[in-house]
């Protein structure tokens, strides 16, 4: 849903509801875009399909015998939610949560015109209030719960254009250079991580300002 | 050869010359050295060392096979040497280089007062002129062009103290929670890797504030 105009920058999203990072990143975005004018694009993407197709692997599967490393990450997620008061965040018991049908559920809410509202809803059940998202039953329950209506969207979700559409953000994501996520690009700027928000706020004020 | 003092903070540098971003890192912090009044601590560690105790692989080897991955690597350097002005920086041909003998070396110029122009000297080698700097008689080209005594230095490169201290700051980094260089701490909070070295430069005024 980019508002796209001739003098606002946008931030393309790589994005999928798996990735603590993501949600972290997701809760920073806004501020940026106030800041910069820009106006973000969130495209949804499967990770688990970024990592078939480039050969990655979550930082837990590739770090987690190397000793000192996941400590470390896991202190920059602190001074991350530290620095930006995200006090909401808690890691997820159930990680890794098989992320496909609340992903083709976003671009079925899209479909639908509520996709903020999903967004918000299901952010937060996967990284506040820490619940199973691969089970259909608990989706229903929170999407229900934020007046959104479950049945529709889950339906929604075996459509063969919205299966679709999420394979050809992921493919097209790849082509473009994405390897994880998060992942933002400014115009053709690509930044990986949500330790270089601070790159993608400069990059914008930047693309605003050649602009101007 | 920290100059400590009661106000000047210091920052750890966990070191080893084999790390591309351990150079780039060693020309950027003398700014924020000069912008906070902090004191740069280097300490030579052995990057093989630290890899081997923590289990831990060179980013080459651990993304040599996850597409896109490398490429986006090599992006971020050329921002970070653009960023910065270090046009001199050429990626070493001979990598990965050995760097047993230059880390004894820089020890053992240590301890004969002239460690700041082996560092400037083997850097330059390294990272600018791209030499064999696993070679000895290499080595002693560098070094005796730098107008250093190379044969003291490589001599004293065998001293059993020299390769004590060598291992023991490699295995206290370790303790410390390194898993790769570059590394640097401002009192116990650690910082990995050269993105991070904005964070370093708040931490380091944050330090020096508080002890004011």
């Amino acid at each position: 849903m980019p508002q796209t105009d001739t003098t606002s920058p946008v931030i393309d999203f790589i994005f999928d509801f798996g990735s603590p990072n993501a949600y972290l990143a997701w809760k920073v975005l806004p501020g940026i875009c106030r800041r910069t004018g820009a106006t973000l694009n969130l495209i949804p993407c499967l990770l688990g399909g970024i990592f078939k197709a480039t050969n990655n692997r979550s930082p837990v599967e590739a770090f987690g015998e190397v000793k000192n490393k996941l400590a470390y990450e896991a202190l920059e997620t602190r001074r991350f939610v530290a620095k930006h008061g995200l006090a909401a965040y808690r890691a997820n018991p159930h990680f890794p949560v098989n992320t496909l049908l609340i992903m083709r559920g976003l671009i079925a809410a899209r479909r639908m015109g509520v996709a903020a509202a999903y967004l918000a809803a299901v952010e937060a059940a996967m990284w506040e209030t820490g619940q199973k998202m691969d089970d259909p039953e608990v989706v229903a329950g929170v999407l229900g719960s934020a007046g959104l209506d479950a049945q529709a969207i889950l339906a929604a979700t075996q459509d063969p254009g919205v299966k679709a559409e999420l394979i050809a953000n992921t493919e097209a994501a790849v082509a473009r250079g994405v390897f994880g996520i998060p992942t933002f690009f400014v115009g053709s700027e690509m930044f990986f991580g949500k330790d270089r928000l601070d790159q993608v706020e400069e990059a914008a004020r930047e693309a605003r300002t050649a602009s101007a």
